[in-house]
């Protein structure tokens, strides 16, 4: 698949996710516009085209895809606006625009946040789908384990406690495992899910692939983080050196954080042989998240 | 069944939670903690309750039901660990103890409550569990409603702008029904989704059930925050009057109040006319809810 490709699946979750939150005049209105305006109008949909490709493998349906596809992207919305707040990353910009906290308040950033997580589940369990049942709460087995506390949320923990604190190279990649690298996973895995039924052999190779391409995607990030402007980031740049956390630049300068994204991207690769089909869009995937500039 | 049978419903969930609930030495320790000491060890665990009262309608299994109950207790602990945080009510006081954010943190209070959510959905989808993925995907569905933004967290916000502001009785009791209201009846038909099927008829008088006494709840709450002492609610007495939010006493008087909880309990029995069996339990739940002293 072309980049082209990307932008048809970008445009697809867009329109879908613009249709999933509605707004109205109501007494909600404060919450319901929070949660449009961090989730909608930016981002890289990471999450979702790999669900998207992840279904690829396996001849799902696009119009089933939409759903996991949406609810992780919830998801990440969420995990954003909470970094964000002062209590956290305390980071005013987010997507090139004021953070939710910023545009709104606190208390209506930590409610929008809470309400996209249960809407995220509310779009994989919708009647709406099409997908079967079996599915459906396998994917949301997978979503919840990948945002709790053995995933994401728990990775965030470990990195906020990490500020200030010297880190191992296996800790650090133990804490993006959580807090990045279990989404990214997931999202790939829950797209694997609303297809025809795959081998474990392949099962285990996606997600050995997905857990590749999310650490190489943490890698990245912080080597863009040292590298590029806010401007381009949308979001403040050296953040993460001005609150001295461990990244992978600190740990190993910025040539050795290259080459670890590097192998990464190969080891991805590397993952799909045994596969050996259907792959090239999964590739190019890999392929974007190792040379992505934002 | 007599106050006994609660109180063994009571131990019931406590233990499975103490058990859902694991927490280790490893990097996300304080998370785990704080998950633990925000759940376990207080609360009437009045949700519970109504998933257990809900699933002996229909002969639901103790079994099976004890994952629901714990996923709403789930949910309502990560709502009031929310709740209590400083841009939100900030409460220092919750079960009798220092609110989470300050037994532990605001970055770790936040993000306990974050995952104490992924973990209720992560129960309702447990293979442990043997109730099939069809009810599962209905209960799933049921819990991000009631919590979202139509639900709970909707509520919430709706709260939480009150404050300092002219309220009417029908937009008080739109906002209890989102804020707690929805919760509570979620429990019940939680219950009764992991039983023999109900019919329409009976299913929708327990929705009118679950409402009734969800409004109920939130009556005797405001009563409650008007005429015990803190020591006795294990929370700030008086906090909403010195937040200045409308509640029932403020717009009906305490003995408007009063009468308004009384007759929201009858209709609540009423409503269980037309089940004709098994409803004992149900009837008990909502005295209790009425005449509760904390």
């Amino acid at each position: 698949m072309s980049e082209a490709g990307f932008n048809n699946w970008i445009e697809r979750i867009e329109l879908f996710l613009n249709n999933a939150l509605i707004t109205d005049d109501g007494p909600t209105k404060n919450l319901l516009s929070a949660m449009r305006y961090s989730t909608l109008g930016g981002g890289k949909r990471l999450r979702a085209l790999l669900v998207y490709a992840g279904g690829g493998i396996c001849n799902a349906s696009e119009q089933h895809l939409d759903y996991p596809a949406a609810a992780v992207e919830l998801i990440h919305a969420y995990s954003l606006i909470h970094d964000d707040l002062p209590a956290m990353d305390d980071d005013d910009l987010r997507r090139g625009k004021p953070a939710c906290h910023k545009a709104f308040n606190e208390a209506v950033a930590i409610l929008a946040g809470d309400a996209l997580q249960a809407q995220a589940f509310e779009l994989i369990s919708s009647a709406e789908s099409g997908i079967t049942a079996e599915k459906k709460i396998a994917m949301v087995d997978l979503l919840a384990k990948g945002s709790g506390s053995n995933g994401m949320a728990g990775g965030q923990v470990v990195d906020l406690e990490g500020v200030d604190k010297p880190m191992t190279l296996q800790q650090l990649q133990t804490m993006h495992n959580m807090k990045t690298g279990a989404l990214i996973r997931v999202s790939l895995l829950m797209g694997v899910l609303c297809g025809d039924k795959v081998d474990d052999q392949t099962w285990s190779a996606l997600k050995k692939f997905g857990d590749k391409i999310g650490l190489a995607f943490q890698v990245v990030d912080d080597i863009l983080d040292e590298t590029q402007t806010s401007d381009n980031l949308g979001k403040t740049q050296g953040a993460d050196r001005a609150l001295n956390k461990p990244t992978y630049v600190s740990l190993l300068g910025l040539s050795g954080a290259k080459q670890t994204a590097e192998k990464l991207y190969e080891d991805s690769l590397a993952c799909l042989d045994s596969i050996g089909h259907n792959t090239a869009t999964l590739k190019q995937l890999a392929n974007f998240v190792v040379n992505r500039q934002k």
